[in-house]
């Protein structure tokens, strides 16, 4: 089969031939249908150094994907063939604690497809039953996207959202899906910022209620003064700039709560009384999607038609293209980038 | 000034001329521009058993409003005189546990206007400033069902909404009132029961998915076809009807949540074992609204019209007309009847 | 090997010889050492209409054990042949809602050792690897009561404990579990029921500050006088007598919380508005134990010699005794009674 | 009257007669018995840059105590003189979103007795009498202690205890309160670390299972040791040093939770990525004691006797020799200082 391969320590992704991945025991074989391409494809493409410490080529990258099923492992009675599926990334162990407590996004064990084992830039992916999903009518180019719009859930649905007012720092595609995401749920107001103007338009768009450019205006005297100088109930920091996460603890208000999902590079330095201690908030680190209360939420509003994500998909290209995929994203003005596979 | 006085130990209520309220040393002089009526008025007309223990006439009846500040009580600094306001009707002690964690809507030591000392339909109320809540743009005649509406926020809040389902029992205008927060706050599916026709085109209109009318349907399978047999993720039971009771068992999920509002008379014959414990549910008696996160809640949901109660007021008169207000309500049809008095 | 087993739709257990099982693919064998006997063995026993609608004999009986890992089936690396274990009885489906979601308690696909399949009052059985927990230092006499120990953990620990005042409704096994529990987790007091002095006796040597004998007693004033007029934070009802229900409703203070795990006979007739609602109480309904949350909890408070359940086992019995052992339990004045094995 | 108070914009403290104060409306005139002297009227004495920034001298200082109700000012009925009480000593504005819902401790109009308003190192003090608490048989030495004790209370029980592992970084007096908090609601293992020997025994006697001198000892790698490689569920840390911020997110477990309550000073370089957001932890600032609920929990732990914290104790003067007992502070070896009054 097809597929998009990391094929040696060096620079660059290649599209090849690989063997057709077999359903053993446990499995499903899903014949991908659309893929997503994110920030951590990128990272194994240009070979940085996270990547080189972590990857060992060859290996099959790609970790967003939606298909059909294709064959089912010996063992497997809860899919039927034909089925329209999408599958959480992370694999995990089962065994310890966090997964035995339906704490699996936090298992120390888990190896994510595309990553630590082959993954689903191809035509076949074979993935464990205990990690696939049916999609319920939710069309595979937004199945293909569970994954990191479940980042998004996860970080918005842990706040208690109904009624309060939301900050989300950073709008690349996790934090327009959580723009929409926090509208759906009932957020009273909905303040976006980021620094590229394309962006805050896909927030907008995703509903919203003010978008502050952080590159020319003043973010944290919007923000206060949109919340008659309070500050918000909940923010969202998905941007994992420094100078973001100052503003998400000067516009939390006394006693709110700051999601962190974007990731500094390297340490952050904070003066954590006055930024944390004597505002009496909570901090809570968002990593991967609750498996599986995020996807049974998530599943909920998509099938609902509670959220559209559809808008921030802006770019489509077929296997082949993953170059020019890469491109959009390194570009910064890409939302979701997509792969349609099959 | 004009008041509607239940002036004897028997049956109906009097429009009549009474002394002016003054506010005492921290409380708020309101003129009331609307009230709303409630079934409890209707008991106090009615003379019922429950009033015959309760009342002691003389009394100014009437415990939802909202009007204009007319003046300040000695001490009373966060107000002022032209803000329009409502206020939460349940005076509490300030002293005990409950009402020291922010718990008040528990308080043993409750003091009920327009029941336990003289209430809200009349041209001007003296109220503690503490129950005092400034409208912030929300027009005095929905300020004046916030009381209500406030029942039904708490239930509706108090439990994890976005992305579940929910089955709202009885179609009154609490019942109304919670389908449109609930399908604010997100939820993803929300089914409503009554057995009257008009009340169920009501919850339509408020946003219900579907409605059932308990007098021809069969509720509980209905529920249990738009679940996919599993049974809804919260109940909220507004009827006090037994049966109601029993279906809002039968519907409800394994593990889910039944916020119990509606007054049954009497006793309701329950098997505690299959309807309850083998389902591992939580039920939560619903009293009041909380003080005061409810009111800050409903507050954000009106102001930023996250939620339009309007359709829900069916009636309007004049103080004059109290008697054809609770026949409104006594004819089983009407949504909120209100009195507009300034 | 030899069993205990429910040979014939009839009253009476015969002790047999069985066949061996051996662990198939994902299973630990166990060669038992130590078994619990319960009310629930009892009712097979007796053959009452409750197992005559359950029981497929010919059943090997019995679903609390602990014992020694004697071989691991296919596919099996997290224990070792040695390993002292004991195992969650309930055999969960692990593809709903409630399995993916750390909720297996609540799965609707749960069978039952010794009740749905074969059992563990027996030399060896066969469970998946996913029910198995390892003792950890606890001996398995202890081991062989974690089963419905956990029930009382699970009722117990989904309150909040430390600083609170708790009152356990009925003393048999579960409840004197449940007293040392809360006083392990930190209860400000204790208070237990029960028409039994054998068991409130227990009770006591368990830790209750105070016991009432509900057959001499007046429950409800003596609970109020020992919590200053206020009632108590938590109740337990573990008796499933109807008047102990009422005397948890009369008891629980104002926004307090019923866990409710006794499982009355029949209805219940409960007046929802005066014992319920208008108290703005939590209900909680207690099903087995929470898979694996609970099970995790109950090992440390064991392994911690936080809590020792010892006291409670007060009859120990061989495999061949088990008449006497469901004698000990039919007088009602017995603790846990337990078989031993190997 | 005799006090202790800040007399001008200089180091030091002296022992003046100061006019006897009166109470107002709402007050409650308290004769103290016992007070705790702080760190922070430590940096008022020395007149540091942050008391040069907040102290406004003259100003009679301390803000810990206890006493006898001596009078009471008009309209205080829920109190009777010669009641023995502690209070709060964040006085709150009781008007704002905070204070209204039970969060009076993040109210952001909050005045601190002591310093900014005249405090209780005094023959009397009045105080509101929302701030004023019964001790219901606890003796005044523990009152005077109860607002920092009540610090280590909100830390600890806004944590899960029961069963659990728990680390408390820092052995001052917050930190050994912390130690035995944790050991009354059911800690399963409690570790405690300082640099200070004599901290550590305190620590010890407070009933930390495990104490490691982080002068010597490898923190973490002890830490993780002593919790199975896992690392433990609840860290509290009350040090404020950086190093120790560092070992707090090393040795908490994924998805645990870190209460920080210790001010380092100035910023700490974090590295948000890998020792908060992947570790899927929960970091939560505590300022403070909930108003009330902490308080309620606080009175219930004493006088049930679930917890003695007279150990950490260690000094007692009179009010005339505060300097003995700035210097047992600045020695750092002391536990608690206590000032005995009347």
């Amino acid at each position: 089969m097809q597929a998009i391969v990391k094929a040696q320590r060096a620079p660059g992704l290649t599209v090849s031939t690989v063997p057709k991945p077999v359903a053993g025991p446990g499995e499903v074989l899903i014949r991908v249908r659309h893929a997503g391409v994110c920030g951590t494809d990128l990272h194994i493409a240009d070979w940085d150094a996270w990547a080189q410490g972590r990857i060992s080529p060859p290996l099959v990258v790609g970790h967003e994907f939606a298909g059909e099923v294709a064959a089912l492992g010996p063992g497997v009675t809860e899919f039927q063939v034909g089925q329209l599926v999408t599958a959480e990334g992370h694999i995990i162990c089962g065994h310890c604690q966090a997964c035995r407590t339906g704490n699996g996004h936090i298992c120390k064990n888990t190896r994510i497809i595309g990553v630590d084992r082959d993954g689903a830039f191809a035509e076949f992916i074979a993935m464990p039953a205990t990690n696939v999903m049916t999609l319920d009518g939710i069309p595979t180019e937004i199945g293909a996207i569970m994954d990191p719009m479940g980042n998004a859930f996860h970080a918005v649905l842990s706040a208690d959202i109904p009624g309060s007012t939301v900050f989300i720092v950073g709008c690349g595609p996790i934090g327009c899906f959580a723009v929409g995401i926090a509208r759906a749920a009932g957020a009273a107001k909905v303040i976006a910022s980021d620094v590229n103007p394309n962006r805050l338009a896909l927030a907008k768009k995703m509903g919203a209620h003010v978008v502050i450019n952080a590159a020319k205006d003043d973010v944290v005297r919007t923000v206060l003064a949109e919340t008659g100088g309070e500050g918000v109930d909940v923010v969202c920091e998905m941007s994992g700039v420094p100078a973001a996460l100052h503003q998400a603890f000067a516009t939390i208000r006394m006693g709110g709560r700051v999601q962190l999902l974007g990731l500094p590079k390297g340490e952050v330095s904070v003066d954590f009384a006055s930024e944390i201690i004597f505002k009496g908030i909570t901090l809570y680190g968002v990593i991967g999607r609750k498996m599986y209360e995020t996807w049974h939420q998530m599943r909920r509003f998509l099938s609902s038609g509670l959220l559209d994500p559809r808008p921030v998909i802006t770019h489509r290209f077929p296997l082949a293209k993953i170059d020019d995929a890469l491109a959009a994203i390194r570009s910064g003005d890409a939302g979701k980038v997509i792969l349609e596979i099959a």
